[in-house]
């Protein structure tokens, strides 16, 4: 089923949606929390003047169980060239993820103006990248619905092997490969495994924090993705995340702040 | 006055607190963002299980004129580790600033464990740098309460000839030489000129979304501060502050998404 369909949410009355949390977009029984965003997305979209989401920061209380959400989107300011949006997923009336978004309207035409410090986008041709192996051990229902392809050098996690440079980069695309659109890139912000997993294998790696930024319209295609983390400290990690169109543009990145078994 | 004064917080009721907005904390009459979100964090903690503000995402509505705000916090989920808390500023009832904020423990003993692609702290000796120079002709109220010293090198912008790299390097200590806390860090990650200025002077640079991540207990003393930008495209660029303490160890960190009339 293509992630529109799977990330759809329906109006139910003023600025109120239902959504159906789809049990295949999920990693060992939770829903990927990029999904859940991306719902919240078009919650926004659907109550906000502007058409694109061009921030989205995200505060993940429960993980909701597949099945039925509420989605309750308000309107916090509409100004001229932004809506600020307050938007919150439930499930049995227990919140589940609250998120503070900015829409506007991207330029499909837009350039880079000025840029410095950027990384590199991955170099790697798809075909030379290598489809993540679903593990039998641990149920990642997720990986049989995208296709994350990562560059050689970011498969050592794999063969228990991390290279510690704290660095994954590789492809990503959509089920039946569905073009991107500014939602669905807050799911391509959060599609790829920790990076942590380059440092060591360190378990489950829960988000505090997760904010995004949609760049730019994204071309057809599929999308090139680099996943980095920079402090483990606290037994804390920040990680930030890139997105590449297919014709080279950064179009959206994120960080996080997420805990973690070390440091 | 002192920071912890002048973003000082009153209970007034359950989950409510008064406050005063200082009219010297101001750029143009307008309240530094920075100064309003360590008002919210310090709301935030006043209702979490947890004492230390860990992150702070803002939404900024409209500014409020200096004087009496009230600030709600509400509590979205209380976990073992850490608290999630809502909080909104409002003057006469208009919502002025609504932030997601994490809480827990910052371990004041705390070293990094692991770390990569982070850059340097500035390097140039706090004597060797220069006191930003407050313009006649813009009133920069704030510039009289804080000390911001920026390197000879990241001054070029006050000249008229910005290096092009986009960069601000510097010290800042607050009034008094206060030792700065985890919540007056969040002030701290918002108190450089937009580092934008070092790319083209281009006006005002309002923010869309600013998330902040405290890492650390700062250790007393005036603090290291790197803001610089990133991509300017379709007229909004993303900028990342860093702020290390006087040990030498970074302790908070930032992204922000800003309007510009540049791209």
């Amino acid at each position: 089923m293509k992630f529109s369909e799977v990330s759809a949410v329906l109006p139910s009355g003023p600025g109120g949606f239902t959504a159906e949390v789809d049990a295949r977009w999920t990693i060992a029984g939770k829903p990927n929390g990029g999904y859940l965003l991306a719902m919240l997305g078009r919650a926004a979209a659907g109550v906000a003047a502007h058409p694109d989401v061009l921030t989205a920061s995200a505060c993940y209380l429960r993980a909701p169980e597949p099945g039925p959400v509420a989605i309750e989107a308000e309107v916090l300011r509409e100004g001229r060239s932004a809506t600020q949006v307050r938007a919150r997923m439930s499930q049995e009336a227990k919140g589940c993820v609250e998120a503070l978004l900015t829409l506007g309207r991207l330029d499909p035409d837009a350039k880079p103006y000025w840029q410095a410090g950027l990384p590199e986008a991955p170099s790697v041709s798809r075909e030379r990248c290598v489809r993540l192996p679903v593990p039998d051990s641990f149920p990642v229902a997720i990986m049989r619905q995208i296709e994350v392809r990562l560059e050689p050098d970011s498969l050592r996690f794999a063969e228990g092997a991390p290279s510690g440079r704290g660095e994954l980069r590789g492809w990503l695309s959509l089920p039946d490969d569905e073009p991107f659109d500014p939602v669905s890139l807050l799911f391509a912000l959060d599609a790829f495994p920790p990076a942590t997993f380059d440092v060591a294998m360190s378990g489950w790696v829960p988000t505090l924090e997760f904010t995004t930024y949609v760049r730019a319209v994204p071309a057809p295609g599929p999308v090139r993705v680099l996943h980095r983390a920079q402090l483990i400290q606290d037994r804390r990690v920040d990680e930030a995340c890139f997105v590449w169109d297919s014709a080279g543009h950064l179009v959206a990145q994120s960080t996080q702040l997420a805990a973690i078994r070390l440091g």
